[in-house]
């Protein structure tokens, strides 16, 4: 298998981006990634998108956005693994250089989500759960997520304060990012004062509906030492499934694709739990946030809530998450996230993330997830 | 690159499958093609799809068909572009073998078309042209498809007599084949008297909405010499995009995405359009099959029309197309017809096509398209 490389990152504001539409945010990123790369041509395009048909009326966006970008002609192709879409964008465009398929490779993650009503952006979500067991039984996201939190405070102990305390560290950390959907600094209180969603989940455990994109270059290492850029290398991928329903699996205290995609990643790298120095994870609910850092093995399952209020996972703590603010303070473009949290784990490994760096990163992962668990996908990048 | 076989097809019958799922229609052709490979695990499974959220109102397919099969755990990625979906699940089957991120790949296709009324999914389906320019002014495919048409006649003088033919041929090799929607011969008066869609476009010469799924197995050749399967090869490889919609290209009388797809395919394969002993194209409408075949270099600019009626394209012409019957006449689940495509190669290739086989065929290809030509992909495969 050829190395493959990090070359150039972009990332739109992320938001409420109602003056814009989804093919002006996915050129803006794809624009500033290819200019941080310094090459003006790509062997191919993946784009992650999770439901661009129900958000905008618009499938085909391989097609559309090669077009807008002033590349028809490009091969491109749009993949969808619900919120996990963006990691597969990436999984796949290290795939066609891998193999050799491909040279250099757009990987991109876009979402235009805002030019809907609350009601359809919440069905469009929920077509990530199983429509048939749940989702046309009336159960939404909140419901979902709730459910595992209920299962893991029963189990371990885990409390709406160690919740809360999830929101408050990505929300400082959100103060630090300019690409932030929120600058909002929120104590714990404020967390629990905000309305009751789902019970235990308040409106403050839960990740906001937002726009944005988010692009990077990837090449063979070969060619990124010949065009002279930084190499950021891809060293880990792992991918996992798990059965979509809640309903059909054994134990909801732990996300077993998680487990599984996180094992993948670390064997294909040669690494474990104690070598990664930043982790972006995919923080949809605060609840997503401690079950995704148990089953990376960064902390023992139930001790992922603890492990927040000792500040082990703030910035400077012993395994800094979500230092870019996570899904609930950057805000979550459904398919953008994946590519964005890559995007923050390169910016992190190059030194170049100002306040909120993590310093003498060398080895980051990141881990982005579909549904609630029903599919996840991790990348382990590494400073050459 | 590591060399790739496809060791099992599995195909279900096409058609409104009214009683039938989703779900049950993808594990239907999954198990087939696990089946006639002899394997009951898969380290990877793609599945190509255009708009299961606006058909059947749920998205996060990986999730949910890795867990129907059983395979809960398994990686798994769904694919789209358009109508090409099936072909890009190909793709990407393809670069996970080759990389060796995986050994072997189940690569599918599905689609569930009928579970909408008729406005809903002429609405689903023109999410593949461009919105804000297309379809949002009310243009659906068979108007675009109609612009081609029109084009081609007055550039090559075309005519309806031969886009008749097409639709002639391919239900007259549909008889042939037993998973085909349609068994219904017809002639060339019967398709010029069938209902005016889109001038010169009669009913006969589009493709129907049908239900479907299509299934591969993919394997590392050395894999596949291990397990003792026949060893079809895929030795050619091609994507390109055009612009999305018509307005934006500076000619409409060819297909620009496919030529350059299949001059990528060729350049892999290292073969030429002469070499080719069958190929199956992208016909949703019948002029898209002579466009397909002259941009693939089969017949020069303005030849294919009068080739078909020469029978050239016929099984036991020069170059057969579309002996499974095509779009035409065996269905297009939108995307599952790229598998599809590559079941009926994989086949053919196999001389396991019975009554529609063509005579010797040792190399095919199969050319897959998205909306009114913005993607195209082509795969060449080979008998070892």
């Amino acid at each position: 298998m050829r190395e493959v490389a990090v070359i150039g990152v972009g990332l739109t504001s992320f938001g409420e981006l109602w003056t814009k539409s989804l093919r002006e945010i996915w050129v803006e990123s794809a624009l500033a990634a290819l200019d941080d790369a310094g090459v003006d041509k790509v062997d191919h395009i993946t784009i992650g998108c999770m439901s661009s048909g129900l958000f905008t009326g618009q499938e085909h966006l391989a097609s559309l956005l090669a077009g807008e970008l002033g590349m028809a002609g490009t091969p491109a192709g749009r993949v969808e693994s619900a919120c996990a879409s963006g990691g597969l964008a990436f999984r796949a465009g290290l795939a066609e250089v891998a193999s050799g398929l491909a040279d250099m490779v757009l990987v991109t993650g876009v979402e235009k989500m805002t030019d809907v009503d609350g009601a359809d952006a919440t069905y469009a979500l929920g077509t990530a759960a199983d429509q048939e067991w749940e989702g046309f039984h009336g159960i939404t996201f909140p419901g979902l997520y709730a459910m595992l939190a209920q299962m893991h405070m029963q189990r371990y102990g885990t409390t709406i304060e160690q919740l809360a305390a999830v929101a408050v560290k990505n929300h400082a950390n959100g103060m630090l990012n300019p690409h932030a959907q929120y600058h909002l600094k929120v104590d714990v209180d404020t967390v629990l004062r905000s309305t009751l969603v789902a019970d235990p989940l308040h409106l403050l455990d839960c990740s906001p509906v937002t726009d944005g994109a988010a692009a990077l270059v990837l090449a063979s290492v070969d060619t990124a030492k010949k065009l002279g850029k930084p190499i950021i290398k891809v060293t880990g991928s792992g991918m996992a499934t798990d059965t979509i329903s809640l309903a059909a699996r054994s134990d909801l205290t732990s996300l077993e694709a998680v487990r599984l995609a996180g094992e993948r990643a670390y064997a294909m790298a040669g690494k474990k739990p104690a070598d990664i120095d930043l982790v972006e994870v995919h923080d949809c609910f605060t609840i997503a946030e401690i079950m995704a850092t148990e089953a990376l093995g960064f902390f023992k399952l139930g001790d992922g809530g603890p492990a927040v209020e000792r500040g082990d996972t703030a910035i400077g703590g012993t395994i800094p998450v979500n230092p870019s603010g996570g899904l609930k303070a950057k805000g979550h473009p459904v398919g953008a996230t994946g590519v964005a949290q890559i995007v923050e784990v390169t910016t992190q490994l190059r030194g170049e993330a100002g306040d909120r760096q993590v310093k003498g990163a060398k080895t980051g992962m990141a881990q982005n997830m579909g549904g609630s668990g029903g599919s996840s996908i991790v990348h382990i990048l590494e400073v050459e």
